[in-house]
């Protein structure tokens, strides 16, 4: 309680420092911001030991599963990974002052959407290190400043990281304060980011669903983000059934632990007794297990049920959910009930049931005769990405160097007044 | 407070109910849109006498201004204004299904950003019958179900525009409950509204700055705003002098109350001797007040002084804040400073200050010889706004129907699976 009662908050200096650098950092050119980029890659390189030093401090303190560290652990492949990262948004078109829209109106005043940055950015992730490193690379290169705020088991090696952001933005002659950290590991700084309104412009959460959960809920700055990734693959009637095999076995099992994985195999009733028992032994054969509804369970004997739950749970692993359904409005139905709105597939040649499918979901992604692992802003063709959103406003899907732009609008006259 | 113990919330409901009836919409075609517009018209104009008298009774037990009582006072004008307002509305582009990007990878896989409507809006708005009309109007237009909730005065006005709404969806096939009100005058609807986080997408608010202040302060859920329009318009040093005299006067007497008139002149040293007395003598002969700083009242002796809290105040009336200012930097510093990023203008035959001036402002709208009062939906050919935003997400600027949708990614594909 006396501590609670002594806490000096960090953040209301740090922001202000972030939004005059955010200022500095909208009008910067192109090239410095790139500039900055490449030396901060430099600097990456040449602290490799201190940063790996940094990094064994870090995993002396740890005492959880080996996954965490894992996720916690740099290596100088690693590092290298970060730097090549910044080298490769360097070389990606300049997200600010794009002209988005223009038109002249009868009274001849000329009006311009142009892209601007968004000005500052909290960025708050867990155990991965190299986050921090994507997310400043991301920021500056949109001439965004950010705020960091890594997980307490990773600050020394998140330190080691700023600072070489730091000096990065310094070779570049650009504000040092555009790259800030959470000056310790104290979680308060987590709730003084999330009720930073007018401070903090957005809010980035990158982790496990219960981060993000706990940011959605506590934020009054808006947050872009997804807490889970319940993706549908919809087997419908007309489906290819070559393709559908191959489609299913794609979007379930390439890589069982990312977002836009597959969770749940919707298939219709009039081809599920042929295709069912064929895609559930293609999926058994690599190590799938499986839970099926009554229906399904009727087609291959043996499935293990489903409850309800199941088909609301994103499994993040080796296991699929099943239903049969009746058509493209009752795969909708399932979806919207059970759904996260991130990404959804339709395997099918039938394009009117395909235009149905793809109209008639709340998702920020559908894809058409496609596997829901697409769902990626490199396979977007984005570059990179910070995350992936499913909310309804500024961005959906995955967020790269365009959706942390806002923008502006020019109004050009020769001295037009209003009548 | 036993009241407060009984409460039983509509919002849920109401809300579950517009869910189910925005999806249905966002799957309707324009056609049967642009009916239920027109249908809706035909119900205002056919139940003139029911709204006027539903206005009486609002009318009798109003004991306020002469001015709130003019805004709450419905006449057939107004009724047919209303009804005007729709059928313009009806023609004019469905906002819905444009292909906002399209792009095609080396693997094939075709990208399109397709807008689709946002989903559920929340419209808080104050004494103004006709709000209600217009923003059911833009939200059916545009796919959107819509939840209104007007002040406790125009209750029963309020019920008998809603009615004409729901009447003219019906006629249209659509579902009744795209267009909603809160069921009595109980402010706790608002807050109900605002915390209404998942069920509502997006919160409007259309009224005074106490009313759009505490949503933003208190809202869950995310906010189309602006709080307050604090214009400037920046007389630069290379102003065309006579250019300089009609718009400062158009941008601060066109109309005094509206949120894109000028509040704050500034006016570079260079210039301001020599033009700085005209422009006062101008407004002074119509009827305006002045509040300026030490350099201005040096030039023009006699102006009252102006205190820091006159920079920061919106007028909307016929008063002028002045201050003399050295160059660009020095007018971006005082914007940035005291304004409320709303709509700023730099009078000038300068390009270069011209574009320094309109990339160094937050603002969402930065003119170069225009007045300000053209920051309006109308104006921009939006054909008609809902409000204008000033937050850095989503929108800014007018919001009109397309500011209404969002998008998502539609990705068609020929069976490609992920590496």
């Amino acid at each position: 309680m006396d501590q609670q009662d002594q806490w000096v908050p960090a953040m209301p200096g740090l922001a202000a420092r972030a939004r005059d650098a955010a200022r500095a950092l909208a009008r910067s050119t192109t090239d410095a911001r790139n500039a900055a980029l490449r030396h901060a890659a430099r600097a990456l390189r040449e602290r490799q030991d201190e940063i790996l030093a940094a990094n064994a401090r870090d995993l002396a303190h740890s005492t959880t599963t080996a996954a965490f560290r894992d996720r916690l652990t740099l290596t100088p492949a690693r590092i290298e990974a970060m730097a090549v990262g910044l080298e490769d948004v360097a070389v990606l078109p300049d997200p600010v002052g794009r002209v988005l829209a223009e038109w002249t109106r009868p009274n001849g005043l000329r009006f311009r959407r142009i892209a601007m940055p968004v000005g500052v950015i909290g960025m708050i992730y867990e155990s991965r290190p190299n986050v921090g490193a994507d997310a400043a690379g991301l920021c500056i290169k949109s001439g965004n400043a950010v705020v960091l705020r890594g997980g307490s088991e990773s600050l020394h090696s998140a330190r080691a990281i700023h600072a070489a952001m730091v000096a990065g933005l310094r070779a570049a002659e650009l504000p040092e304060a555009s790259v800030q950290i959470a000056p310790d590991a104290d979680r308060r700084h987590v709730a003084d980011m999330l009720a930073a309104s007018g401070q903090i412009d957005l809010i980035i959460p990158r982790g496990g669903k219960s981060l993000v959960e706990r940011v959605q809920r506590e934020a009054r700055v808006p947050v872009l983000s997804h807490a889970e990734g319940l993706c549908h693959t919809y087997v419908h009637a007309a489906a290819d059934p070559d393709m559908a095999r191959g489609l299913v076995v794609n979007a379930k099992m390439r890589r069982t632990g990312i977002c836009g994985a597959t969770e749940t195999l919707l298939i219709d009733a009039t081809v599920a007794p042929s295709l069912l028992p064929v895609i559930v032994a293609d999926l058994a054969a690599r190590g799938c297990a499986f839970r099926a509804d009554a229906r399904a369970r009727a087609i291959v004997p043996g499935l293990p049920a489903a409850s309800v739950a199941d088909f609301a749970t994103e499994w993040l692993d080796a296991v699929l959910s099943i239903a049969v359904v009746d058509g493209v409005d009752d795969a909708l139905a399932h979806i919207v009930r059970h759904g996260s709105a991130h990404t959804e597939a339709i395997v099918t040649d039938d394009a009117e049931a395909a235009a149905r499918f793809l109209n008639g979901t709340d998702s920020a992604v559908v894809m058409w005769n496609a596997s829901t692992q697409f769902c990626d802003g490199g396979e977007f063709g984005f570059g990179a990405e910070i995350g992936i959103a499913t909310g309804r406003l500024h961005a959906r899907g995955p967020v790269g160097l365009e959706q942390l732009t806002t923008y502006r609008y020019e109004v050009i006259g020769t001295g037009q007044q209003r009548p």
